[in-house]
C-alpha cells in the first residue's frame, strides 16, 4: 500500500468453540481477506474465541478500538450456545432488545416456510439497541452492525451473502493488488536476492511459500501492493535473479 | 471437562501475511486441535498475525502470561520475512544466537542434500539464547521451545511432525471426548431441549450445527467432556427429546 494512502484496517473475530474444537474447519477468513483485497480494507489480525461471554465482550471491545472495521462470525443461531448478540450489546453497554425490523423479518420468514416461531427462533430477533441490520438472503436471520463492529452468521453461505451485502457500507482505500512468480530453486538459493528486491520495494509486501511437487523445490513468490507498475517493476528485477540462479521464472501461483 | 481436573489451556498464534490476505487457507488450527484434545490441553483461542515484529512480540508475551501452553506456527524458514525467532528473542528479552545444535543439524542436512549453507539458510540456526530444539524430521531445520512457547514450522507437514515429537514434553489432563447426535430437525425446533440438557449437564460442553442436505434440515448436536459416561447420559435424553418431536436419532457427525 502506498505511503500516501491511509491503511484501512479491520479484524476478523471468529467465535465458536467448533472451530477450537477441530469439528469444523473455518471457511469465512479466506473469505473475508480477499473481498477485504477487493474493498481496499487490510485484514490485520484475526482471532477464534470460545462461546464465553466475558471473552466475546472483552475481544470486541479491545478489537473494535484497535481497528477501523471488526466482524464477527458465528453465536447468532437460535440455540443456548449463541450468544454473540448478547455479548455484544454487553461489549457497547446497551441492553439487548427484540429488534422490531428482525422481528417482522422472522415473521415474515417462520410463516414462508411453514415454521413456528417459537421461543428459540425469536432469540434471532434480540439485537443490541441501536444495532443496523445486516440482511440475510439465504434464510432470514438477520445480523448487525454496531458501530465499527459487523456481527454475521457462521455459516458460510450465510456469512458470504452477508459480507458481499455490505460492500456499500464499507469504505476501504485502494484494491490490494498481488503478483505471483514461482521460481523452482529452494528457497534458500533466492532468499537473497528476494531479500535485496524487498529492500528496493518497501511499499511492497514481498513473500515466500516454499513448495516441494514431484520432486522438485520452488517457491512461490507473491508481491503485493496498490501500484501494478511496482509489482511489476519487482517481478522483472525477480526474474532476473531467478534466471542469474540457472532457472527460469514461471509466471502465477502454485495450481 | 470435570470440575476436579485442573484445565490445562493452550493459544496458537499462526504468524504470516499469507493467512491474513487469503493466498494460504491454514490447516494447521484444526490439526493441533485434535491433538490437544488427545492430550487433555484445550485450545482456548487462536490469533492469526502478520509478520511484523512489534505485534509478534506483543502477542507472544500476552498469550505466554494467559496460557499454560502457546503454540506459533510459521516465519522460521530463511526468507526476510521470516522473523519469528528474532522476535520470539525480543519478546523473552534475550540474545538471538547462532545455535550451535541447530547449526550441526543444518550443517548435517545441507551436505546430505547437496545445498550450499549460505547466509540466508544460516539464519535457520538462530534461536532466542536458552531455546530448546523441537526436531524437525521432515526438512531438518529445526523450532524451538521457550518456556511455555513452542515455535514451528507453517508448512503442514513439517509443522504435524513437529507437534507429534512434542507429545512427551507436554502436560495435559483427561482427554477431551465427544460424542455427536444428528436429528433431522430445524434448529430452532430442538433449541428449547437442548439448551435444557446443556442446564442438567453443566459439565458438559454441548453445541448445536445446524446442516441442510438434499432439501432437509437438520442440525448436528456435539456434546464434549472427559466422562463418557456423561456424554452418553446427555446423549439419552437428547435421543429422547429427538423422538419427542417426532424424529428419529441419527448417530454420528455429518458424513
Amino acid at each position: 500500500m502506498s505511503e500516501h494512502d491511509k491503511e484501512v484496517t479491520a479484524c476478523l473475530i471468529i467465535i465458536g468453540n467448533e472451530i477450537l474444537s477441530g469439528r469444523t474447519k473455518d471457511k469465512n477468513l479466506p473469505y473475508l481477506a480477499e473481498r477485504l483485497n477487493e474493498w481496499g480494507i487490510r485484514l490485520r489480525e484475526v482471532r477464534v474465541i470460545p462461546d464465553i461471554e466475558d471473552t466475546i465482550v472483552g475481544t470486541v471491545n479491545e478489537c473494535r478500538a484497535a481497528y477501523d472495521y471488526v466482524f464477527t462470525t458465528g453465536g447468532i443461531g437460535p440455540t443456548h450456545d449463541d450468544i454473540t448478540a448478547d455479548s455484544v450489546a454487553k461489549a457497547f453497554g446497551v441492553p439487548l432488545i427484540r429488534n422490531p425490523e428482525a422481528l417482522a423479518i422472522l415473521e415474515a420468514r417462520t410463516r414462508a416456510v411453514g415454521f413456528e416461531l417459537n421461543e428459540a427462533r425469536l432469540r434471532m430477533a434480540n439485537t443490541p439497541e441501536g444495532a443496523i441490520l445486516i440482511d440475510n438472503p439465504v434464510s432470514g436471520a438477520p445480523g448487525f452492525q454496531m458501530e465499527n463492529v459487523y456481527v454475521m452468521a457462521g455459516v458460510p453461505s450465510i456469512m458470504q451473502a452477508m459480507l458481499d451485502g455490505l460492500r456499500h457500507r464499507l469504505v476501504g482505500g485502494k484494491p490490494m493488488l498481488s503478483l505471483t512468480v514461482r521460481a523452482y530453486l529452494p528457497e534458500g538459493e533466492i532468499a537473497g536476492g528476494l531479500g535485496e528486491i524487498q529492500d528496493r520495494f518497501p511499499d511492497l509486501d514481498i513473500g515466500s511459500y516454499p513448495f516441494y511437487v514431484k520432486g522438485k523445490y520452488g517457491a512461490s513468490l507473491v508481491m503485493r501492493g496498490t501500484e501494478q507498475a511496482r509489482l511489476e517493476l519487482a517481478a522483472e528485477d525477480l526474474r532476473a535473479v531467478i534466471r542469474g540462479l540457472g532457472a527460469e521464472p514461471v509466471e502465477g501461483d502454485t495450481p
